[in-house]
């Protein structure tokens, strides 16, 4: 592209549970995933932290590293976002989605806590970012500002629905193995069964079948299929290699 | 810096009636600023907005671009916001301070309406970019993730207060002179009274006094003084040559 540009420092990268995009839930603030921001030299200075801990929510500021922007690529218009079924064409600039000309993702997290005993890591929680997702800006979440709860939204209008849970016999037994060798909490459980229940398959996919689907948090694959109206049923939980 | 970096390209840029810092609202969304963002190629093409006048409220990323990233200054960790009086620093990650390692301001602002006669121009309503801000990206507001009315927002709790504003009979006599020759209209009249009693001077320059300040407006400069508690002045309207 011909355009002029702008150039920002990174100054940290995420460490979350979620490796791929299978199962990020589709905005962020829906399912309270654990990650940690790890600052980056220089930025690393628990100095320019001083009072971060008395706001409960921070802006993400962050770049969409699996869409890296190829120069060469015409500008795309428009894109079908899944809350429209994955047909409906809609601007760009009138979507959240990655595929976007600066590929700047823009997310709200709650601030768990701050650990700066070596270097800063930023504890945060419900945010929608990948693992290594590299990371450009925080800011504090200013309510008197930032929360207009009565603005329109369009096809966003409404939270996403949840589907119900269930957990087969089995996944119940992996679970429970997991839990006990300490290879996941309790909580990564309530955080897997919550993103499950955000129904990660696309729009259209969204149906009654056999078909076996696979979410991976942190080494394990999630297994769930459909087999009811409305209701996703874990049936294993695979350990990866 | 030696650190990573990561590049957007600039896809249009802020028309706003405020050209200097001065009487720039502390934060988006208080007073209704009208402002114009001009896309340019090859984003000004209208697909790309089709559906985001169904959004009342917009994103608007964009670059402090009077404070360009000099490579070799070293990183400034702590900031004096104005809201503690200009003396208390806190962390720059702990403030929405220009002065920060990504120059990017995120700024929530009303979209009025889209004119795309030819490009597109978004008309816009509560916007603290001051003109010619180039702006990297443009995402709708989603109520239901963005919108946290309950947040902990520290020393940026509560709005800031406002002043009352007087205007002097010289000053009056101004303004009428300048709506009956349509240099400036009367929503532009009621916009400056609104950033005035948002009081552009620091904090600690905000006592009675018969120093006279001067805030520019499109092509005027709006004299005004503080000579009672908690009340400014204007007395003057100046047409720049």
């Amino acid at each position: 592209m011909l355009t002029p540009t702008a150039q920002f420092p990174i100054i940290g990268y995420i460490r979350s549970p979620l490796s791929q995009k299978f199962g990020i839930p589709r905005q962020p603030n829906l399912v309270a995933v654990p990650s940690v921001l790890e600052m980056i030299a220089p930025f690393d200075n628990p100095q320019a932290f001083v009072g971060i801990e008395n706001f409960s929510h921070l802006w993400i500021l962050w770049q969409f590293h699996q869409n890296r922007i190829n120069e060469n690529q015409e500008f795309q218009t428009q894109v079908r976002p899944p809350r429209l079924g994955g047909n409906d064409k809609i601007g760009v600039f009138a979507s959240r989605s990655m595929y976007r000309p600066s590929n700047i993702g823009l997310s709200v997290v709650a601030l768990s806590h701050i650990d700066s005993e070596k270097g800063v890591r930023l504890h945060l929680l419900g945010g929608d970012m990948l693992d290594g997702t590299p990371v450009l800006d925080i800011k504090p979440y200013i309510a008197y500002s930032d929360s207009l709860p009565f603005a329109q939204s369009s096809y966003a209008q409404e939270e996403p629905m949840i589907k119900q849970v269930w957990i087969s016999e089995t996944a119940n037994a992996d679970f429970d193995n997991c839990v006990s060798e300490n290879s996941l909490s309790k909580n990564d459980v309530e955080i897997i069964k919550a993103l499950i229940a955000q129904d990660p398959r696309p729009a259209y996919k969204q149906m009654i079948s056999d078909r076996e689907y696979m979410m991976r948090y942190k080494n394990f694959d999630i297994v769930f299929v459909q087999n009811y109206a409305n209701t996703l049923t874990i049936i294993a939980v695979k350990k990866l290699d």
